[in-house]
């Protein structure tokens, strides 16, 4: 049983970037192949809906527009970068959070690689998805085959839930913004940032879970990364195929399982890795989120298993915001949790 | 001026797959980077909305949700494939239809390699977009920001305009369907192909213009490839920015410009190169498509610049569908485009 909090492992010298891991951030990424495509999903036939007449421009005539007929649903999309000589043993699934796709893991708001072409250079595959209804895996028909509306975030909740600042702190004008002191995310590119937003449905939970259990099971073995509303998916998805999941890392998940409803024991072959941002403390809603997940990965650690914590702030790593993969100091995170994969053995 | 028609140059031996260009289908494609980010839109202020109560899970607590606030809208999602040695001059940029995304381009339904991929290995630079309000673009909040509803493309109508059979042929059960013979799109695959429908909305031609425009600032000079409803923004963008596109190639375009609004000959030093599919003397609608296109293209022609057309079925080659780049063949038509491009002095 390893049960001691990972970060007291690491050094002060690793912290300040004299790690044996080199930092993976220049060279050639070598690709077998780039692949985008869809999993999971179901066709649906829709009948009894009344024609409609739209233009499809403004100058076009109006035409008219049939609706009844067929659909896809609950499809989820992942783009595959196939590494030619991969270095490590099993390719990173990286899941995103509420209300984005992921794009989460790609260039960060300031320009800077982000966390995905951080661990094709580190010698991992990877698999980034967009959850069912996000990004490029589209969305169902509503109300007709998704009962209720969109749910869009604002720039100004944003700026609360993802911790840039104390509450009500977001102002268009960057001058005027009210950020953390020591802020590591780069709120004056919050425009850029937010561009990435999509809408999210509240009862879709169902369907995003049977994609990514699909994704699992047609890709794994692999470890998950995952970020904030991913917290529930991954942990489920290793509940359902223990035997498929290496490694299970959730960046400030935001929602886990209830020990009481899921065996505990049947993931604790699975090292889980939890990494929590700064100024947690400031907030009742991001404790209750941590506390969550404690309670979830307690359980784990309680039937024998590994269940290491990066708490950034008690490392003395200050400002991470809930965009840890965005925040300027995201490289070094990203080797913290490299180097965690490394201990585990997931490199060859 | 060049006004022949390009097929005529073309040698039966080459479509044989006898062509000097050697197949870029193998080995290691060796990146610089893999970025993804959003360019062009803009911020919107949302005030006097109601505030909703919602769930954001069926187990969860209603709770608050307050809409008003700041947005982002208009701007697309783009991912940049940069190549550590590139054998092209300069980037192609690769811009999709209607109800479809930058996934157009990724790998077909059947499972091989796309468009992106051919172009990656045959030593360009990509840029793959999603338009705005597709895909990783994102879409912006109805009626608040965009006054219409989105309109749903259904299977059984791409059957027919996409040009897999005659009119009124889909089934869902593969073997009911009414495909054209030799049809070369893997119409058994449908079901994969129709999960990257996306919504569209028929009020967005100008955001979609403008973000396009913004990204061809931003990364050209450039060959732009497009598809279908890209047409008019590919034209577009080549009479607003004439110094910056290197060519323009269109895959069956539904729309173009009027030559009576627009100077032909602002262009007629960008080669312009048309393909086309089979089955187009079937359906009015295509012939129609095929005329508006034409109609532009022979008007840069009479100022005296260069305007191919790849006709397959008049070479011999018969059954693409308006998916040529997802159809049996796709493979052979990239190569008639890239050899093209190379005869325009394109590759190093």
């Amino acid at each position: 049983m390893k049960s001691e909090i990972w970060m007291l492992t690491l050094s002060v010298a690793m912290l300040a970037g004299c790690a044996s891991t080199a930092r993976p951030t220049d060279g050639v990424i070598a690709l077998k192949s780039a692949r985008g495509y869809h999993v999971g999903g179901e066709r649906k036939t829709l009948s009894g809906l009344p024609v409609k007449e739209i233009r499809t421009n403004p100058q076009a005539p109006i035409r008219k527009s049939d609706p009844n007929g067929d659909y896809q649903f609950g499809q989820l999309y992942v783009q595959h970068f196939a590494l030619a000589s991969p270095a490590a043993k099993v390719p990173v699934l990286l899941w995103h959070g509420g209300g984005l796709s992921g794009v989460t893991w790609e260039t960060t708001p300031d320009g800077r690689a982000g966390w995905h072409e951080y661990f094709m250079r580190a010698g991992y595959d990877t698999f980034v998805s967009d959850a069912v209804e996000r990004g490029r895996a589209s969305w169902a028909r509503y109300p007709e085959i998704n009962p209720v509306e969109p749910e869009h975030r604002t720039i100004d909740q944003a700026w609360d839930i993802f911790r840039f600042g104390p509450a009500g702190g977001y102002s268009a004008d960057i001058g005027k913004q009210n950020a953390y002191a020591g802020m590591q995310f780069p709120v004056a590119a919050i425009d850029q940032f937010t561009k990435q937003f999509v809408a999210r449905w509240t009862t879709s939970d169902a369907w995003i879970q049977g994609a990514y259990d699909a994704l699992v099971q047609r890709v794994c073995p692999c470890v998950i990364i995952g970020h904030s509303q991913a917290g529930q998916f991954v942990y489920t998805a290793a509940q359902r195929a223990p035997d498929k999941v290496m490694a299970v890392v959730l960046v400030e998940p935001t929602s886990a399982l209830d020990p009481a409803k899921f065996d505990p024991a049947r993931v604790k072959h699975i090292p889980h890795l939890t990494v929590w941002g700064d100024y947690i403390n400031d907030s009742a809603l991001w404790q209750r989120y941590r506390n969550t997940a404690e309670t979830y990965t307690n359980a784990i650690k309680k039937t024998g298993g590994t269940t290491d914590t990066i708490d950034l702030p008690a490392m003395g790593v200050r400002g991470n915001s809930h965009m840890v993969m965005m925040d300027r100091n995201s490289d070094d995170v990203a080797r913290l949790v490299r180097d965690w994969l490394i201990k585990q053995g997931l490199e060859k």
